[in-house]
């Protein structure tokens, strides 16, 4: 199974990178840094050759174009070379009226494929951030049918995917996400129990075929993004 | 971007101040001193020039005058200036027959977007405090759709926003809020583990495009209304 | 400002009294100690000379008036005065038949506004104790919507007020109440995490335009009443 | 007000025992104590003089007969003087067809006031062992009405009572049922947190007009019954 | 009251047996020995000469010969000797099909009484294991009626029962059990505070006219069955 | 009762085996091996010489294949010799059309007895991996009778069976599950209390006519599968 770098150094260290064809899973609370662990990989990943897609339902792009470059990450040159596009689904633009606004947020129920409507034949990357946006209304069970459905396509069309999942969403679709998806990382903030200070860690929840560490890894971010700070030894498979 | 101090002077050494047109969102419990910190933040920008408005649906205008004078800003003389307004939306004046009350009540389902109609067009400043009072009977996916509408039109009309949401609205609402703004403080008092004593903290949960603490930030409210006694360092992004 | 003294020395060295003309919420479980703080308020206001009403929904005066007489208070003699009266509201003796039990059952549904037509017109301070007997059937939204009513209308009379609510009455209620009045002050038992052993200790939870202490506030229930014994220091405002 | 005594020394002591003509409430566990702490009271009552009836809805007479004879209480004795009377309510025994259960189902819905029905004119004391028995499908509003409907006719009567209420009623009820009684005492087992052994202690949650220590009192169960093993100082009242 | 000893030897020395003619319930968790706990009391019921049925829900009787056999225990014996019976209620055999599946769902709607119809009537001794397979759509004052019932119509046939109970059960079904019974065992592993090894306890809840131990009482299962390994001393009645 | 070897060394040195013709419970959250320690038992039981079918309900075999060559396990030759069979149920891709996809959640509703149709009349080993996909609209009690079911006719056709249940199927789920089968597996990973660092450990949480240790067994997961890592006494039957 070929793998493709994350851009984040530590993380391709212990992991090997992210398994193409594959689905990976990204939960964490609001300040976590869920959107820079995308957008940094999608840098990386349009570095690798391979026709990324953004989708984002919550932010326009114009803002996530100020967060990379606040990392000195030059998203419009992707952009023009034609190697990074972004898509803005369900953009808030589009039902600024009251009318409209209702039926969106019935169509909002659950419409995961139409993701991959949007998107161009030859994609090879896509980052989904965040999908929370769309389980208005569903029941865990349909939320996990239509999860499934979506990771089932994205490997059927080889499509390397970073899903992002926030937390306010009930925390039962998070644990059901778990299960459809090859790996998942937790991102979180915590209070060390030894040091006393809060700090940044990131619990890679599962990655199959691949030797994932057992403990917690240390992250900070910084002017270059997310850097991770533990020393780095994947003690298990 | 451009930067608004917020009168704080550790908030502003912190975070560099909050971001022009944006929204930062403060959640606290009771007594934590979210009202101060929107009055301390009103009065600073009327002091950088900038148009202010502070919609209040808790207390009138005559209560906050007095809070404001107990730390020595003199808010009188910035409305007679004409550079602070107040707005007293849903006052409670408007509902003491019983009749009025229940049609009230009804109105009050989620009509964030009056806000917006209330305040004259040259506003570059607004805080509301606190649109937890405007959140009876809605649904947790009707309050994101409306309060994503609500962060959204302010930022096309490119104003700078503190929004106020107390804790007693459900837990679920505090998390789904923190999704849309661009940034978010949450103010509390905890025992400190190390010297057992209660004290005030704020935790910076997200500020895009800003380095921020992942520690907490230790605040105290003296007479000239909260001040930051924590060393001030940025250890991340 | 103005100030009424509360009867408790040290609450009144550190928060220099309850406002005039606003309402302070007193919080907690069985046992803690509020009717008493309400009997050693309404003494200690007739004694500042103002015209003071104790609305009781729970006991009747008899046994009020022996609680007082156990701590040495002669509150027959502030009744015979005329400065002092008790209004026994939802008197359980009125509903002994079952047919008028569940009249009144549907009646206590949110009457809290009848608690002002019942005092007399040239009223200063009032006691309502507790107000957590009105709340059978009511949404948070309802209490809300109620809870404020009554304390705008007692703020617009300009009577000073000390609303008793249970700790039995959900905790909902509990921290809705907290958003509407000027102060609230929260009376627990707890384990002292370093002596082991049990205190009672009092939250001042909030108190506008007043400096407040972050720390809670040690207090025993002696012959005289109720008695700070912590040291006294607001180190807050 | 006049004080009966308990039969259990060190709560005498520390109460100067329960208040004439008032109700007190027992909540606990299984295995807590609470029968054993009825029966005691209700012996001593006897030995005071006071015409006393022991009300059981659990167990049938012949039971307790047999767990005071364990503690070499001859109730027997006092029964055949007249003094001590057993009701047995709501007997299981007139209830074996099915028929008749699913009638005494719906009947038990809230009759408290059947138990004063079928007590002596002259009764002085009364132990009701236990109401939780009677509360089956009442609405929290609904048990705090009926409730405090007993505990009103009881005082009206100036019978002195113990109440016991178990804890598998849900906690609400237990909470509510604190605030309409004179006195409450909670047994409980805990872990010593100094010692690590787990002990017996109560709670006494409440006792108006009366000292009542913060902390928990250490009780045993031994051949004699209930005996308090803490040294006994009410430091507040 | 005679005892009868429950083959469990630290068992009988700290509450001196079983009473005969009483109920005594013993709930844990899935792994913690119960039905070990029934075999081992049915042998020795057998062993001191009563008639002894064994009613089991769960497991066919020949996994419970099985398990009997793996501690040395010969039940064919007994059974042969017919002072040992098995009944095997609502055996899974009998409901293959899905249309008798269906109609069993109904009828196990607590037909407690069920059990008493098939043993026959000269049974001295009775092991239920489980009675949580019959609780299923029970409200809980439902399954407090039937279950009284049951224990009462047990004791009126002087029967000493073992009724085992399973925690998945709700663990309100759990806390209502508690009151029927005269004695009541609950099993469970925890981690030792001191040692912060798992272990094996039992907390003897309740059992009247006995003195029971306030401390957990530590137990292993070896070869020999439940083996108790405290040192046993009953500090309480 | 013969027992058969699981493939992880330490857990037959513990336990002896899995007993023949009896189901063992599997139950943990995502990554924490469950799919690991089906196919090293799968693997196992082959070179045993029984014949093996592994049910999936999740992942198609390509990539339980895959996962199986990261352990240097040649499923592949397993397959072509005839003795391990893959049956991949309610595969995602029978159901990509919306119209089939609605059906097949109706379907999905507790048809676990398929799971026997489906494999050969002399199969002599099962993996179920996992059931979890299977509970979608059930009751507990539902749950509870068809799962029984399932395990009985496992029984009836004497297969040994290991079943995975995942941790976002319901609590409730896993422990009702726990009941029915002869032996129960739980993964996890916790933070060691004493070296602080996090760990992988299974507790073995019944297995009937078997020692079982009381402690955790601390296992990892490294490029030969699951290691256990404690040193193993089973200090209890």
């Amino acid at each position: 199974m070929k793998r493709i770098e994350t851009g984040i150094d530590g993380v391709d260290k212990i992991t090997g990178g992210f398994p193409e064809g594959r689905s990976v899973l990204i939960t964490g609370n609001a300040g976590s840094g869920k959107t820079i662990f995308g957008l940094q990989f999608a840098k990386k990943s349009c570095e690798q050759g391979f026709k990324t897609v953004y989708i984002t339902t919550e932010e326009d792009s114009t803002d996530l174009y100020t967060q990379a470059e606040a990392f000195g990450w030059d998203l419009h040159k992707l952009n023009e070379e034609g190697i990074l596009n972004f898509v803005e689904l369900a953009s808030i633009r589009a039902r600024v009226t009251e009318a409209e606004m209702s039926i969106d947020i019935e169509a909002m129920k659950g419409n995961f494929s139409k993701f991959l409507n949007d998107i161009p034949e030859d994609t090879e990357t896509v980052v989904i951030d965040n999908i929370g946006s769309y389980t208005a209304k569903l029941t865990p069970y349909e939320f996990r049918d239509r999860f499934d459905l979506l990771i089932y396509e994205l490997k059927q069309r080889n499509i390397t995917t970073l899903v992002i999942l926030d937390s306010a969403t009930s925390k039962e679709f998070n644990e059901i996400a778990l299960f459809s998806v090859y790996g998942a990382f937790k991102l979180m903030k915590r209070e060390n129990p030894y040091t006393g200070r809060r700090e940044r860690v990131m619990d890679i929840v599962k990655m199959r075929s691949t030797k994932t560490p057992t403990q917690f890894i240390t992250y900070e971010i910084d002017s270059n993004g997310i850097k991770i700070v533990s020393s780095v030894d994947s003690d298990e498979e």
